[in-house]
């Protein structure tokens, strides 16, 4: 999976940081992306990325502030004009529906793809399939504000090719039975078990990516062994008092819930404008003083999760 | 008054237009401006200039399309962030309201300013008071759409300060009571009337500012002997058909209703996305062979309209 953020900003856009958006490319899983938020103007940063809208088949929405969600209606409707047909599906808190319909409606928008808008509850399985498994759990934040863990399945291990043929098994179709674990007879009349010849399993990844929030045992609890963590990091170490007031994090609270969650790492995003220069520097400081794998993110920066 | 072009593109944002928003600064007259259509991420527009969201006092919205509302309510949003304290009212049409108030309910907004939404009828006057009068009218596209005409009120001359001090008109109070049009007594007891001394009537200027329309009538009638006419020109010549049946007009056509209104000059915006480079510089072209004063604009134009 690769993460991209789109917009690493807080509360309004500066030049800097747009507003929050990140997409999660499945990569080899298959040809999707999934969005999580979609402030004001995604799409137009969707337009310096070589990301394709119609690629995106599910959003997930935190919460309803207008950071997170005024670029939604403009998302859907210009993904009918660049050629996306497929099923879109977005989950998010109650109300979400109400205004998406709305902002279609006064706009008389009829979309040329099946849109399902899925309102959620206060914690549950959003998506659960063969390849993933996406749970959810409401964070405290001064509205309901959903956070996310992206479960991704073992995949079972390659076929060790180079054993299989230094044991005589000729190339061709024997070669794919071993691949699905089914034993084969070889002309000489060996007998040979495919359990022998696949490696071992690719360990599935675990992606978390969390709404606003007060630093909160939810969060620890969706952040658990996460490969990565995205986190929200609006204030400054010392300004627990203010985060807390906001319903936000300080970027040292976001390092804390990595390290309370063993995640491996966490992506500081959702920076308030007043963090510039060497003071937003200072934002990873001091969560690296804490979990040293702690990373500020920037508009347009792009991370493959390993 | 001054035109700032933020968004100057039709239908979807592209890398260099965005979607359509106007800004029309009152320079002089007083220190507001008028908005004419939001498009998202017009208030990341404003961003690259030095225009002051708190100073923005009227919206006018010409239809409720999404690439002409969808950054309304960031604006709105930001507005408040931004110092933004005194009144502000949207003009548009029917829809708007449930639009603005949906959007703002939705993500729990509450304004520090007062805001009001106006719903407007067919035809009529939106503004008039001592300094302006707004005039509107339903152009011919697929859903409701208005053009606004905005007449600004002749200035009284100036006081003819060179002409009084020879007439031997002593500094002080006494040019005060002569720029008022009053009649003063000199020392030697001559009395000079303060007509005689000022200067003639500033001409009030006319800007007409359409949203998207095919070419018709009513365009002519808004834009009749306008210092600026800004109409859309969606589409090159020879593509009136398909410019008929979205309800859009062709470059020619926009010069043809300069032409037919007597208006001085004309700005060319709304410009699809298909037409870039030498394919723009050909609308202008176009637009010309009609209408000499054609100009094509560009995101972040600006123009002083003398």
């Amino acid at each position: 999976m690769k993460l991209h953020f789109l917009g690493t900003g807080a509360g309004v856009p500066s030049k800097p940081r747009n507003v929050t958006s990140i997409m999660l490319k499945l990569l080899d899983e298959n040809n999707e992306m999934w969005m999580f938020d979609c402030g004001e103007a995604t799409q137009q940063q969707i337009l310096r990325t070589t990301l394709k809208p119609r690629k995106v088949s599910k959003i997930f929405i935190s919460h309803l502030h207008g950071d997170h969600i005024f670029g939604l209606p403009g998302f859907l409707s210009s993904r009918n004009f660049q050629g996306g047909e497929d099923e879109l599906t977005v989950y998010g808190p109650k109300g979400i529906k109400r205004y998406i319909e709305t902002c279609l409606s006064v706009t008389g928008t009829r979309l040329a793809y099946p849109l399902s808008i899925i309102e959620l509850d206060q914690e549950g399985i959003a998506v659960e399939n063969k390849q993933f498994k996406v749970t959810y759990k409401t964070l405290q934040h001064v509205i309901p504000c959903y956070g996310f863990r992206i479960e991704e399945a073992d995949q079972p291990g390659q076929l060790l090719v180079d054993k299989a043929l230094a044991a005589g098994v000729p190339k061709g179709p024997m070669l794919g039975q071993l691949k699905n674990g089914q034993s084969v007879e070889l002309a000489d009349g060996r007998i040979l078990d495919g359990k022998d010849f696949i490696g071992p399993d690719k360990e599935g990844k675990i992606v978390t990516i969390l709404g606003d929030t007060r630093y909160c045992s939810q969060a620890i609890d969706l952040a658990r062994d996460a490969h990565a963590l995205v986190h929200e990091a609006t204030f400054e170490a010392g300004e627990e008092e203010m985060a807390r007031r906001y319903g936000h994090s300080t970027a040292a609270q976001a390092a804390q819930v990595a390290q309370a969650a063993g995640a491996k790492q966490v992506f500081l995003t959702h920076i308030s404008a007043r963090y510039v220069g060497k003071k937003a520097k200072q934002l990873q400081k001091d969560a690296q003083l804490i979990f040293p794998n702690s990373q500020l993110v920037h508009d347009f920066d792009e991370y493959i999760i390993e």
